[in-house]
């Protein structure tokens, strides 16, 4: 079997058992990156590489000064708070210490004896948001999601005409982004009143709701003024999360004319807590491809990489309410779905798009493809897709159902790589939970 | 006459003489913050304040320790290269080093010695951003710019329903944000093409516009999921300054539906350097009107304070442009409003209605209040509504003409409050320069 370099040689093992295990998820091609501390402890977070069940603490390891070269320099990098040094540094350093950490893990590795004391079981750790995240952009990739919502919105005019032209984004909230595991309240605002000109209604949000999105960290950025071209803007991305943007779909209809989403969005959004580098992902690359009735793009966002710039990723949400886990049963799968099929622009061609009027990038951003629905029934990104805007609850099998998100629901969102001969590489679970609105 | 506190006393002057010239800005009264260093030097940037046409730093002054108390902990805060300590503080610490710095800067001060070696005059100053800008958010509170826009974009439905109730913001791009003398690229996108379903144009945007605004800097934030009451809310408001919000008219006409404008305004955003402070305004506080006519808002955006949550602060607009300067003829004034006459929405409802949902706000959070436009002719705070979207071009009197801007154009947005018997308040100045698209 071929494969594109040494870390993806599905014949490594790793010296941490628990990462040999299959479907594991974090075996010793992932290699994903977070940030960590010890449950309970008070020390400061500090960058980690998930290996197997384990964590290793690079911070720890940067003090032990191992490489010398561009794997030494992103290491010293790691010496941090948080993943944006190592970030900013670019591929040809993240490339090297992928190596060298796959060198260091692996069976019959001369280091293991000295790395073995820096792992804390993913059972004892803490994770946090790995990077300060400077801006946040929200994409609006999935043509089938666009479609279904727009339905619903507008029913006469679901896809507006920009849509196979532009790949449509908008600005988020950073300060509300957590990581798997956050709890929020129930959002609090204004929703359309019966008719134009009446007060609105006020008070909690009925119609509360998850979107399934993949989140994309840029590493390496770019000067105010400059572009970044679409056949190097892959090199500018570190890797990619889960995202959770909860949305509050009466607040939305309400306040998004003419503006767009604010208060709808801004309340919280929910990260995965590790970050899978492109490198790990190459395996999983897929043609990127468009109907033959659809346009081509213009020529800033033509890539010469369109044969292998999709990922094979997939998409799988769960719902857990009060009484399932009162009852002890298993959350229940509701989607399944598959990046490389949801999405109509792809990752190159949105760092293209957001610098093309030399808008300044920079390490520890983050974007989210938008909500990531497949073409079929059971394929949805979010409720509001699924209970068809409120008509059709989606059934449980605990016996409850749901048009939109009740209090103490938790969702939880999971993504992951599989193809025969290779191990599985996971991106983690997203979960987070909707706490009652505030008194 | 009365005033407010002693800070407030017309009659005090300033050791510093330029600050007791008429009309200079920067009186005893005022006492803005920035962030400078000395122009050419390689020290780092430092707070300082403003008084007359000098600058004193704060850092320095805090390795002094002159205070204990609450305006001691504010001037230690001030030992940083950015305002968001001194912001986190809240408003008791600001308004308690506020008297310090009066008290410190006023003719007989004992402290005058001291304080002299620690002034460098403005110009020969660089200023910085004075915050790390966590998120930015921009609002759309004049009335008369979203009625006089609205015609263009949408004649049939200028106004939207939700206008007069929801205060409409949408998050923008703190990445680009710049400080007064910022010059930025001509941006380059997609515009509408001539038909749906034709190919879109590209090319360098041809609807070049500025924006006049006011930006709010958040001092104290909220914890995610607490909302700041309106009554409240003023006291989570470090401070004002200009706010350029620069936008590509045609660029944005074909992105922004249906979620909100993008590129359009993300490659640059402009402000001025001084934060003045609303202990500094509050002799112009004034009356905040809405027509008889208009709904009451819900009682979340209700504050106690109507009869004094307006601003009286005159805002002048001038272009410059390569022909007049090579002419040496003065930049020409293109418009001139008032912020209490352009607003429907105050500062604290902007607060209260950002967190209403559990929104968390932050110390360096910055809010640009939307175009500040009256009703009458030559108030317009952006060429759009002075041009009528192209229609009628505006004359400068060296005997160009434009309607949205060209090459090398310079806007110089102007700011002051003024009225008998008390020092003129300036909040300074903010020029940027649109260079040519990147060939």
């Amino acid at each position: 079997m071929s494969y594109l370099n040494e870390t993806h040689d599905p014949a490594l093992q790793s010296w941490v058992a628990s990462a040999n295990v299959a479907d594991n998820g974090f075996p010793i091609q992932n290699l994903p990156f977070g940030v960590f501390r010890r449950t309970g402890g008070d020390e400061a977070f500090r960058p980690g590489v998930a290996i197997g069940d384990q964590i290793l603490d690079l911070a720890a390891l940067a003090a032990l000064q191992p490489w010398t070269d561009a794997a030494g320099e992103a290491l010293q990098a790691c010496a941090s708070e948080k993943l944006n040094g190592l970030m900013a540094l670019g591929q040809t350093h993240w490339s090297a210490l992928r190596l060298a950490l796959s060198r260091a893990l692996r069976t019959g590795s001369t280091m293991q004896s000295a790395l073995e004391p820096l792992l804390t079981p993913m059972s004892q750790a803490q994770m946090s948001v790995p990077a300060h995240i400077g801006d946040y952009t929200d994409f609006y990739i999935s043509l089938n999601h666009a479609t279904a919502v727009g339905k619903q919105f507008r029913p006469d005019n679901p896809l507006l005409p920009n849509y196979k032209w532009v790949p449509i984004g908008y600005h988020g909230r950073a300060s509300s982004i957590g990581v798997s595991g956050q709890q929020f309240r129930r959002p609090v605002g204004q929703t359309r009143p019966p008719e134009d000109g009446a007060q609105p209604g006020f008070g909690p949000c009925q119609r509360l709701d998850y979107e399934f999105e993949l989140g994309i960290f840029v590493g390496k950025g770019n000067q105010q003024g400059d572009r970044i071209p679409v056949d190097e803007s892959e090199s500018h991305v570190f890797g990619l999360c889960i995202l959770n943007d909860w949305s509050a779909r009466d607040l939305q209809a309400w306040e998004y004319q003419p503006l767009g989403p604010f208060l709808a969005k801004n309340f919280a959004s929910t990260i995965s807590p590790w970050i899978v580098t492109l490198d790990a992902l190459a395996p999983f690359r897929a043609a990127f491809e468009r109907a033959a009735t659809d346009p081509q793009p213009l020529p800033y966002l033509q890539a010469k990489n369109a044969d292998s710039a999709a990922f094979d990723i997939d998409l799988e949400t769960l719902l857990a309410t009060e009484r399932s886990r009162a009852q002890g049963v298993e959350p229940a799968v509701i989607a399944r779905s598959n990046f490389k099929d949801a999405a109509f622009w792809n990752v190159g061609q949105l760092i293209a798009h957001h610098t093309v009027n030399g808008c300044n990038l920079a390490a520890g951003d983050l974007m989210g493809t938008g909500t990531l629905s497949g073409r079929e029934a059971g394929q949805e990104g979010s409720l509001l897709e699924a209970c068809q805007g409120g008509k059709k609850p989606v059934a449980l099998p605990w016996g409850e159902e749901r048009t939109f998100l009740e209090d103490n629901d938790e969702v939880i969102l999971r993504a992951r790589c599989s193809k025969p001969g290779y191990p599985t590489i996971s991106l983690g679970e997203c979960r987070g939970m909707v706490l009652p609105a505030k008194g």
